[in-house]
């Protein structure tokens, strides 16, 4: 049998189990009046940004499609390829929208919910991010297998015409990621940012107050960002990762069966994540600890049936000779485990790290943003050096030290291992920015305490598990981002061959100076992107903090609670400032990797990519470690230590929760999609690259 | 003629002028005896954390030595690498303690001599920076040219040998550099942020009042850090750029002369920068502006000189088929003051950047804190652009595209070119701690507040020209650090020609898994030192804070000026706080490269270095400048914009500067001094790499 056809199977099935658990979640009821109109009101909101987010980004494509069009017709890229982009785009893009979707329709649930017990709330919660965990993988998988299918009628089963015309799949899906990770991080934090400078820190008023005019868009933010963004983030690292090693089948020998293993390894981790959802069960209002306790019973069960089963399918579809690439996928799934403990271990305030910050409260603000940028450099010792050990140990295994594409073809597929479980850790991922909202629509309704209690619990279980989804997307990102490399090196000797009128040969030493201004370029653009990310939030939170000024100033009656201040102003203003930032985004994106290689030729792309892989993965780690410690430093005083809620200390972790916000949320996840989105751009324009190149 | 003799006699002639200056200032009267009192507590201060740190060190540099002594006694390295070693140090050391001496001598003169009018403040202060300059090249120079001599007699003129000795020898100064970089930048920093937290901030008493304890300390970190640290860091980057463009000189087949030739570049350097300083002068008692064209005149009069004299160097020391190294030099020299630009213009508060950061206090400290990082990030664009640039045009003029290592050699050349007129710019640079001493002086002495103006004056002139300054440091280093991986390179090669048993082959291709998590761990290396470095600042920092709340609590009358704080506690807080920090710096710079080389291999360690460099410069790039712009954006708000001082926006800029003072004076500029340390530590360490790595 033809295991390839468990690829569309596991797709469907993702889909089908997607949509049983929305039904569950349907069933279960919205809560009061005043919590229906609050959710409604998110919703609205959440809606409203989106759909002015595809229409601009949908220009943009329209552009792009036409320019690829353009090339198509000249022979500089595959005919495919203008198509591939755009439904790369469109499903990561469905992703994001279903996932907002069924998060703003399970918020008010999960309050209500928790109305009755934790577990409830748990219940609900959790389903949503299961459902957004599954359309992900589900429409990911879709899409490849639906081209994979196409692709092999179309090349009559030839595989490396596949395989480096999937490769190329990814351009629509990482643009369109990045466009939604950082339009949604931007309005997001701009919205908690101008809600928390204003509300908690200049007027006094604690956190989600109905009073605040950005209380609204910061909730809208928790949806457009962390659940939209993620999704289509997440949509394009799988995608990525798949294709990728795809790609690198070819040149190791594999042929048919090497380029269809990612497919199906993904296939057999979707079965594996709907049976680890299944474990996700806890007994009626138990301890946090014990929720924890389940929802890694959930990824740790669906992680050992991959590590299991991918043994036989390995030995099943490569044959035993190649059963070190079973290891390679070990290897990268062991790796994303640590990776998150690690994660964790950095921000959570159950460790050092953390509470160090929370006490450098003692000697103000400025020593906590000391103390939290040093704990989020010093956090990427070890996640490198896990990475650097995966790399290592899959390359090995696989056979590098005998073929060198073999070994990369290991590194590959070692990424594909870590993401396997995908399905199930964005479940647990994804649930978070749920309760976060169940949390806030408690607090406006004006529902009892004992239930913000429990949103907070939930809340605060999420931030914990969000880092061990965290753990597997930076983690992954490295990886697929080097197997991008590798591809594309590949990709462009391809060319080469199959066009007598181009010579080119690689000359990748770091010592050739077009690789090493490539590196630094690389390194560099990093920088300049994570500086243009966040100083966008600045402008923005700028913009809601005069705004939230103004409306606390003319609106009368606003602070004693009598009048509603006009949500839908802030609202408009993060739509607006987000979506106006994403031109320069795909500016930089889209530029850079053209420009390089116009210049300093393909040698020279390869050493921006490897620059911005090597310094995107470092400083992504230390954006989100510091941002996360930062805001575990603040919740921990707000738990009663160093002086506790409104000291002193409190307000001087506020600041670092402020600075922290564009960095965890922004800045640091977008840094994954840029570099493999780069990456793919090298790879489509190789052609463009090769033909105009100066030196 | 053979114009090595240049070498040794350009360094004596520094030395003269030195001693010349020196006694210029001597003549100048140290004022009152108040004045006298503080200038005395200050170099009792500065004298005693040296005397301690170079007790340290010793004990450190003792235990090196005899590790060298063993390992030279099994042929593993040089037997002159022990003794060079000491050396290196010893002139570092003493370079830095010179310029130390010096500028706390010269201090309460200039504060004297600003009474009288601002040009003769700038005359003493400006005398004092020339010595410090004069001594740090005319030291460097003397070491490198005294060893030339001894190698010449004992290898018989061969210049392999010659090179590639001298080449290890930037060890030693490289060694020193850091702990007096790191050591001083924890002291000064820790004493800066100190005084400010307590004094400013919480007591609200002004910057350099007398009843602050800290204020003593204070005083003496500007000559422990920004003076003794600063020479012992330029002295390794100076000696760095010699030795390692003289090593490439043997391979890219130019012998004897090639070696010679960086030496004398530097030695008709001298001479340029010695002519250069009679440039600056003023007239009486004029504008700040034309004060600064006047110290501009005598930077760029210098590079004049440079540039027309080394056409004819080259020429006559190479010969014409070599005239494009000119072209290298020349770039190289360019590059430098470009960079010295960039960092001006996003770091003065003249320009939009820095100003923009003053604006973001309207929103509170966190704003401050997200423009500022964000304004750093994106200001590492350009310098990274037009090093770049001066690698690529360097390379190809040089005849890189013919020759590889004729190219290096290139690249090597061009940072001694830019280093060339170091006596001078390291002059315009040191001079500004002086100005700062002197301001401090000036308050706690309670001089007429028009002194004070007038040493504000320099102070702020100084940190213009302090910007240039640094152009230099930075981008010298980056290119130097390029030119040690590529005589890494050489010297491994030589290793294995001249060792039967031994069997290596260089694939420095970024897609060799070693090569690429070298890179990885080379980024992450920067980071975790980086992390280090400011959590010891905040350590020690979080101490005298402590020290300071103690002293005004219990020292009764000490707010109301009637009783002296206990200064010497202080000050001793911070000796110790920096020593302890020492060990982890010397472990992470010497176990790092010989680990990932005993486990990854030589191509790992070139890996390793790679990452470093690109990753060092550009954070170091960063890191300078948030620093720098946020300092400015304070004193822009001090100078009555925005609320001016005592303002709410005043105290939002004050968090930043604090949060800025570990990274522009102690994380930025060790990350320079870093990247070469673990380049000649792989280099001297190559044996042993070659012997025992694993993989």
């Amino acid at each position: 049998m033809n295991l390839i056809v468990l690829a569309p199977v596991g797709a469907t099935v993702a889909l089908l189990f997607a949509a049983y658990f929305t039904y569950t979640i349907f069933k279960v009821d919205e809560g009061t009046d005043s919590m229906k109109h609050i959710a409604e009101s998110i919703r609205k909101g959440a809606n409203a940004y989106l759909k002015r987010q595809y229409i601009a980004v949908g220009k943009f494509f329209a552009a792009i499609f036409v320019l690829l069009l353009i090339l198509s017709y000249f022979d500089y890229v595959s005919i495919f390829i203008p198509y591939a982009f755009i439904t790369g785009g469109f499903f990561s893009a469905l992703s994001g929208y279903l996932g907002m979707k069924i998060a703003t329709n399970s918020n008010a649930r999960t309050a209500n919910a928790c109305t009755k017990s934790l577990n409830s709330g748990l219940r609900v919660a959790f389903s949503s991010g299961a459902v957004m965990g599954l359309v992900v993988v589900g429409l990911a998988l879709l899409d490849i297998s639906a081209w994979y299918y196409i692709l092999n009628w179309y090349y009559n089963g030839d595989a490396s015409s596949i395989a480096s015309t999937m490769l190329t799949f990814g351009m629509g899906a990482s643009a369109m990621a990045l466009f939604a990770r950082v339009g949604g991080g931007i309005f997001t934090k701009a919205a908690d940012v101008g809600a928390d400078l204003v509300g908690k820190v200049e007027i006094g008023i604690p956190e989600d107050d109905p009073r605040n005019p950005a209380v609204i868009a910061d909730n809208v933010g928790d949806n457009v960002g962390d659940v939209a963004g993620m999704g289509a983030d997440l949509f394009e690292s799988y995608l990525g990762a798949i294709v990728s090693s795809s790609a690198l089948a070819i040149s190791a020998g594999l042929k048919g069966n090497g380029v269809a293993l990612p497919l199906i390894i993904a296939a057999i981790g979707i079965i594996a994540s709907i049976i680890g959802t299944f474990f996700v069960k806890a007994k009626e209002d138990v301890s946090q600890k014990s929720l924890l306790a389940a929802l890694r019973r959930g990824t740790y069960s669906s992680a050992i049936i991959i590590a299991i089963v991918a043994y036989f399918l390995v030995s099943n579809v490569l044959g035993s000779k190649y059963i070190g690439i079973y290891f390679s996928i070990l290897s990268g799934l062991i790796a994303g485990i640590l990776i998150g403990f690690l994660t964790e271990y950095y921000t959570s305030d159950n460790y050092k790290p953390t509470r160090a910050i929370a006490e450098s409260s003692e000697t103000g603000s400025a020593t906590v943003i000391i103390t939290g940028l040093s704990v989020g450099m010093k956090s990427t010792t070890f996640p490198v050096i896990v990475v650097g050990l995966s790399i290592l140990i899959s390359y090995v295994v696989a056979g590098g030290l005998d073929s060198y594409s073999l070994g990369l073809y290991g590194i590959g597929i070692s990424s594909v291992g870590m993401l396997s479980t995908l399905g199930i850790t964005l479940a647990t991922d994804a649930y978070g920015p749920v309760a976060d909202n169940a949390g806030g629509i408690a607090e406006m309704a004006g529902l009892d305490p004992s239930v913000r209690e429990r949103t907070d619990a939930l809340d605060s279980l999420g931030n914990t598990t969000a880092a061990t989804g965290k753990g597997f997307a930076i983690g992954s990102a490295a990886l697929t981002a080097l197997a991008f490399i590798a591809a594309y090196k590949d990709s462009i000797e391809q060319l080469v061959e199959s066009n007598l009128d181009l010579s080119f040969q690689f000359d990748l030493s770091i010592l050739n100076p077009n690789v090493l201004i490539g590196l630094l370029i690389g390194t560099m653009v990093t920088f300049a992107f994570s500086s243009f990310t966040m100083s966008a939030v600045g402008r923005a939170a700028s913009k809601i903090v005069i705004e939230v000024r103004r409306q606390f100033k003319e609106i009368k009656g606003l602070m004693e609670g009598k009048v509603d201040p006009d949500y839908a102003s802030c609202v408009d203003i993060c739509t607006k400032s987000a979506l106006r930032e994403l031109v320069i985004i795909a500016a930089i994106s889209l530029i850079t990797p053209i420009a390089v290689g116009l210049i300093l030729g393909p040698n020279g792309v390869a050493g921006l990519l490897g620059g911005a892989t090597t310094s995107g993965f470092v400083l992504a780690v230390m954006m989100s470690n510091s941002g996360g410690a930062w805001d575990n430093a603040k919740k921990y005083i707000e738990a009663g230590n160093f002086g506790g809620k409104g000291s002193e200390n409190h307000k001087a972790t506020v600041v670092g929760d402020t600075v922290g916000d564009p960095f965890k949320d922004t800045s640091g996840p977008a840094l994954n999609i840029l570099i493999k989105l780069m990456s793919v751009i090298a790879i489509v324009f190789g052609m463009v690259i090769l033909k105009f190149s100066i030196f």
